[in-house]
């Protein structure tokens, strides 16, 4: 059960530079291409004549060719050429899906189109900002639900045992954050301040510190599947907590979790290095660490996907560290249950 | 769902040399293997004692040997040796499949024994010739139903994209092919006449050509599962649409297709070199050609079949290109109905 | 359907040096470890507060401590820490199995926990006698019920096929072993003696014989899981039938069958070398030829599991061979009717 009435990423712009690509989204199979003018399109994965997916096809002059017989698809799904005969019925089309191409992003609607708003998109300019957030990229194909994604990224004390070698540092540090987490409109807002602890692996390799530092995470869920994240410290009892947060280290994140099946998901990232723009060597050192993180959970995800498969989330026990998880379910199932409860298409 | 009152191909002759095999036809567990004085059999592959697969066994005087406890069944399905104990029980057996072995070819009948008829093989006497249809043989896994493998070989214009880069060619020129369909009593005859076109990648390496070339397609399909194929071009404007066919490029080959389970199945192919007899590496070359192509074609069919596994072909188009797919299904539909209608052998 | 109130062996004991490792019994995900004192302890591998398998948490000095967000679970199964908060709910906590450790090996017992009798495990003591029985342990991931690999100790005339390269030896000397089957109450004796014959390649290799032996196969089984093996022999006609059995040939194998789920099993086994007690190199060759042995059962029963799992057993016939698997296989019957007629915990 997905929330089909959303924006999810789909892929980085630069992936459909090598000509079509098939992606399960939502359970979907469906298929990314740029058309002739450039313009990024999605359609159902699967040609309407013999049911090959479009995927295995090239882009031609009027649309997507299927790989199989060559019928072409325009970007609204309307077969547009049937070799061998002129007249085309009207039954032969495939499904489009609405697409929006920002911030080095593909967004794809998997809903109703007329109800696709593109003002509903989530805005990240930092991805169009080279010269102050200098980053780079990645997508995951991650063996889990994309709500345990979205967990793992609302409950941070997983850093202290996840990843207590590369991000994590010390446990009591987390598990004794300063932590504020506010229901938004669209989600949920927190904040974890770590006071003058000392700086984790990843952050001492990146900055020169003078001891302890002041810590923060601030993180935005927006669902159904992104989270916006801004972390950083600086040299502790020098006022990051009052907004001076200049001269040490800082990183964004974007995470856009996109649901594959019910069991796996894609995970979209992109980091950024807010401390040493003018260092492209410093940009790949931060990619490399927070790889290497996230093939942490990657790992852990994939094994707690496969423990409830087997035994689901019934017994499981709340803790307060939950706080900010327990919220973004709540978003979830509100959207859910709105989008079950609300008229389809069909009766309006 | 498989028409079972039919010959399939089983095996290449040279397949049973190195002891026995097991295959799965059908849906059934086989063994193939020869016996001692080396004629072909096949047996359900399971030892009526423990279940073990007869195929891990071997060729004794007597019939085949189980691997796990020695027992012994000879080729009408009987066991004739216990170890240990004299006395046999009347239920020791196995289910035994009529096999003829002819042409290179192990045919095996899926259906009643009693209404096999050897008459009712297909005929394919250039795999014995190889003085004028020197060959080479193969059999490849599929993962596709054994319809989607007979679909591809029913619509040519398939070659245009499938195959532009080896036996296609010029897609115009397929999309516009003189093509006749028949149906006849067991399956389906065409001939495709590409009149005036450039010759394909694979042609015009084995045969020195003028310019352009008139090019035919001879096919046949035999239910359940054979298709017979006559492929050639010589120089265009040469007669060889009435008959002239000699001094071009000319190949046979045959396709065995039969079902493993719902979603895979064995392609039995050999391919004959018609025009350069004399010369070994022309009749390797080609085999290695049409090897080639029909890899495009495997990758291709595991996809649809993978695709049409999720969503079935409800709501597909058929397009005029169809047409001598369309009778090929219709024979294929008409003898499993013929079949679920006939009294069974209990009720005669 | 598994008997449930019973021990099985669940691991060798080196298997917990390097920290928690997770492995399946009977359908259940089980983590087992050494908690800081060094006893071994069961959990169910599968936290209280998220389902992510404890087997990749680590061990500290309350407990078990989840890897994902650092609960704690005492060997008893109760969560003594979450991290984060001082209150433990008495919902948190995760079922505890019974284990005890003898000679090298670990049992858990997998059903109520009330009547786990450390009394009814089966005594190995040649496990802790290096002296007279140096040995060498392994356990197999079997791709087959645990009644297929019991059925195939209780049935030795497969060594005369599987085997016959190696321990096998001569068919008809195995086929026509004097072979006497007797019920214990909980479980199967029987002996085979195969007098006058040619030793097997394994025992020629290991001892120097004069020419022809009188070999012996004792075995006994043990329900649910447990057959204990002693095989040797002597120069034929020295004696060996009548307790004479120094100076030739003798291993004793523990083979521990544990049901991993309905279609796989580990299967541990132990091979002490009782001929050339003060020669590692005999040991090691010994176990190199027992593991390549056990290899070929592997195969075999892979085989014949997915042949089952397919088929069922129906319409199987039993041969005379059979006798001492039949017995095994109506002690096991017996005592899963015995537990599925037995009023369970809740109504006592």
């Amino acid at each position: 059960m997905f929330i089909r009435n959303a924006w999810y990423v789909a892929a980085w712009d630069f992936e459909l530079a090598g000509g079509p690509i098939g992606r399960r989204i939502c359970g979907d199979p469906v298929v990314f291409y740029r058309d002739a003018e450039g313009r990024a399109a999605a359609l159902a994965d699967r040609c309407c004549h013999r049911g090959a997916p479009l995927h295995l096809g090239e882009v031609v002059e009027r649309g997507l060719q299927c790989g199989y017989h060559g019928l072409v698809f325009a970007r609204d799904g309307r077969c547009v050429a049937i070799p061998g005969q002129d007249a085309i019925p009207s039954t032969a089309a495939v499904r489009a899906y609405p697409v929006v191409e920002r911030n080095e992003i593909v967004w794809i609607w998997m809903g109703e189109p007329e109800r696709a708003d593109s003002t509903a998109i989530v805005e990240y300019p930092f991805n169009d900002d080279y010269a102050n957030w200098p980053h780079k990229r990645e997508v995951y194909a991650l063996e889990a639900n994309y709500l345990l994604v979205l967990d793992n990224l609302m409950d941070l004390t997983h850093l202290a045992y996840v990843h207590r070698r590369t991000v994590g540092g010390n446990p009591s540090a987390h598990v004794n954050a300063r932590m504020t987490s506010t229901p938004t409109e669209r989600g949920v807002q927190f904040s974890r301040w770590l006071l003058d602890c000392a700086p984790p692996a990843t952050y001492a390799k990146a900055v020169r510190f003078s001891g302890n530092v002041d810590r923060w995470q601030e993180f935005e869920f927006v669902a159904p599947g992104t989270v916006l994240q801004w972390t950083g410290a600086t040299d502790a009892g020098t006022g990051a907590d009052e907004g001076r947060r200049e001269g040490g280290f800082s990183l964004r994140i974007f995470h856009g979790v996109t649901p594959e099946t019910e069991g796996s998901c894609h995970y979209f990232w992109s980091a950024a290095n807010g401390y040493s723009q003018d260092d492209p060597g410093a940009t790949d050192r931060l990619f490399e660490e927070i790889a290497a993180t996230f093939m942490e959970d990657k790992a852990l995800l994939a094994e707690q996907q496969a423990s409830l498969a087997e035994s689901g989330e019934t017994g499981l026990v709340d803790i307060k560290a939950d706080v900010a998880r327990i919220q973004m379910r709540r978003v979830i199932r509100r959207l859910i249950e709105a989008e079950a409860s609300r008229p389809g298409p069909e009766t309006c």
